[in-house]
């Protein structure tokens, strides 16, 4: 479908900009497009200035590498949170998702991957030293290690954990288990069995 | 989910912008901006700078009003397109549509919407009386009434016959039956009725 170029120039580049966005075809971008032309013209304007305005003003926390307006984050900038408890991640997502739960008060590390031979990526490439260095430096009692599962993850971690074990720190891994609101036989025997093995007493 | 801010307020106001689009909720307007994260500014800004092109500079051409950049769009401005023959369209996405068939060559004239009193919308709010003009002005001899079926639609097109009536204009409309390559259990029977009173004949 629509091979032939649209007719008005404005509307097809539109559309191509639309389109390099993820699991946005030629039908939705097109959508998209028209469905701004239906609106007031100041909703697209602050649409395409604040997609400038994330993509060319954002850094990259020098603590933690998170993403950020200023030097340091605003979780590593609170004094009112744990400095000595270190969240390692893979991405800025698993951060917000942990910030959204509303149950971790620590700070983070954001690695912004994880090992991968496949994909070229070594230690080396993640600011695997910088966490280190972190924690060498002192003032860290705990690194909770939320990595991903599967070979990768699992790699990441080893590695991380391999690191850390000289320091003295306190090194752990989120719990993993059955969903609440999962149904066992849903769940696969992997996170089955891991919630036998790491049970917790029943209130 | 995420009810809590995201920490950002650069990343609030990209997904806050993004949601107001149609189908984006919350989830995809994230994982939209921390692609463009990922990826080089030009493409962010090719983006949010075709957008606003696109919104600030369109303009709705004087004869058909259809989005165009000129004054008067590339169809009506096009002298190798029959001019004689007018089809009536309720939207731009429509005029899309029948282009990408490849199978029309004449020109159209964009209501903008169809007669829904329900919405408020009478004859007069839309591009009835210009479309009468044009055919008054000569050199029309067909117009394709191309508006989707229902009661509004109808009525829309009922109105507009009634008006061309007098002109001496022929008014047409575009065939309805089974699609290509549907089955015929599948379809409904207003439409498998009319493919049937609307035979024609095997090649």
């Amino acid at each position: 479908m629509m091979t032939t170029p649209l007719m008005i120039p404005l509307l097809q580049e539109a559309v191509d900009s639309l389109r390099m966005l993820p699991s946005i075809g030629e039908k939705t971008a097109l959508r998209l497009a028209l469905h701004l032309l239906r609106r007031p013209q100041e909703e697209t304007e602050r649409l395409g200035n604040a997609l400038i305005a994330l993509r060319t003003r954002v850094r990259y926390c020098r603590i933690c590498n998170m993403i950020s307006e200023e030097e340091i984050c605003p979780v590593c900038a609170d004094t009112r949170r744990d400095h000595s408890l270190v969240c390692v991640v893979e991405s800025i997502r698993d951060v917000i998702s942990i910030e959204e739960t509303g149950e971790y008060n620590g700070v983070y590390h954001v690695l912004g991957g994880v090992i991968s031979p496949m994909d070229g990526i070594g230690p080396d490439d993640l600011p695997i030293a910088q966490l280190v260095g972190r924690v060498s430096s002192g003032g860290v009692r705990e690194v909770i290690i939320a990595i991903s599962k599967g070979m990768e993850g699992e790699t990441t971690s080893f590695y991380i954990n391999r690191l850390l074990s000289g320091t003295g720190v306190r090194v752990t891994t989120i719990a993993r288990g059955v969903g609440f609101g999962d149904e066992l036989e849903n769940a696969d025997s992997l996170t089955l069995g891991m919630s036998i093995k790491n049970r917790t007493p029943l209130l």
